[in-house]
């Protein structure tokens, strides 16, 4: 896995500088795992005691409603983190699921671990309060666009964000992102094609 | 100041402890500030350097879009904090503005202070980490609510989390915060009193 810990390496090192003896103690607390292509990492109904920080592969954080309708909450692709952090941070039972678009590799990291390693060493706090910033921006960003875009603008706002998605996530779960039918997201594909 | 001193040392001390002179240190880099009803915090365009914690009334944060139709991000209560995170954190220019539901007072602190006192007290760090994933799980919540609920559970919702709200908040700003019209919370609201 000397792999992974690079990438997790150059992860961290964009936000803050750790020693080699910090890194190595803070990396040790990583386990990896595989995961084949529609396995489950996270069930609704699960108690949820870790994140995962995604290395190759893609994952999707889902729910599904009472309708049988899924809606993608967020899509993790190699650097990004994931996991039920309502349920991870409250000690409460998961209300979504996790689970591989693709065939993937991840680190995982318990929630006792995360908060022993802020504790114990200042910068890795430092790092993970960075992080959760960028996530709660990011959340913001998404709400004010579901309450203000039409389906067109947040597509092409997704396009313009992770043009790599569109390679990786098959149509009809990012249709299930955006929260437009298979049809319209065709439409808009398509009408996206011929202008570019 | 003493009482807004008072609460602020109330709310942090819910998170983390500290010393009385990691304390006296910490609150002095908050300034006072009074609004009255009506007044801007935050407008959109403007370049943002501080946070606002508040200490008496109600904010809130908005986008106007370009139909001049409002989009409520947040009401912001005492011991509730409030500003354009994004613009913020990336220092770029305001997209939302903030202003005064009712007279308030508040404290302010500006970005570098905030990291300063980070980097200079560990447990500010663990108290400004936490109260970022508070609002990213928020924040998450509130999108898998958009994209999932009607109205009427998200109406529900809301008078559960914040029944305070009620009595603060005008009629018409509730219905721009849930994203209906001010009839279609007029007839929720009177159905849902209808059966308490």
């Amino acid at each position: 896995m000397a792999l992974a810990t690079d990438i997790l390496k150059e992860h961290i090192s964009k936000t803050v500088s750790l020693t080699d003896e910090e890194f190595a103690h803070f990396s040790s607390h990583f386990k990896p795992l595989s995961f084949r292509k529609g396995q489950a990492v996270i069930s609704e109904g699960d108690l949820v005691d870790h994140e995962y920080f995604v290395i190759e592969g893609c994952l999707k954080a889902f729910y599904i409603n009472d309708e049988i309708k899924m809606h993608i909450l967020q899509f993790a692709m190699p650097t990004w983190w994931t996991s039920d952090y309502e349920a991870l941070y409250n000690k409460t039972k998961a209300k979504i699921n996790v689970d591989c678009i693709t065939d993937a590799e991840v680190l995982c990291l318990s929630n006792a671990d995360r908060e022993k390693l802020c504790k114990e060493i200042h910068p890795v706090e430092h790092f993970f309060r960075w992080r959760t910033n960028k996530g709660y921006v990011a959340a913001q960003r998404r709400l004010l666009s579901l309450m203000n875009n039409d389906a067109k603008t947040r597509y092409e706002e997704l396009l313009k964000l992770y043009p790599q998605l569109y390679n990786l996530v098959p149509k009809h779960l990012i249709a299930a992102y955006l929260g437009v039918s298979r049809e319209t997201l065709s439409r808009l594909y398509n009408s996206n094609r011929n202008v570019m």
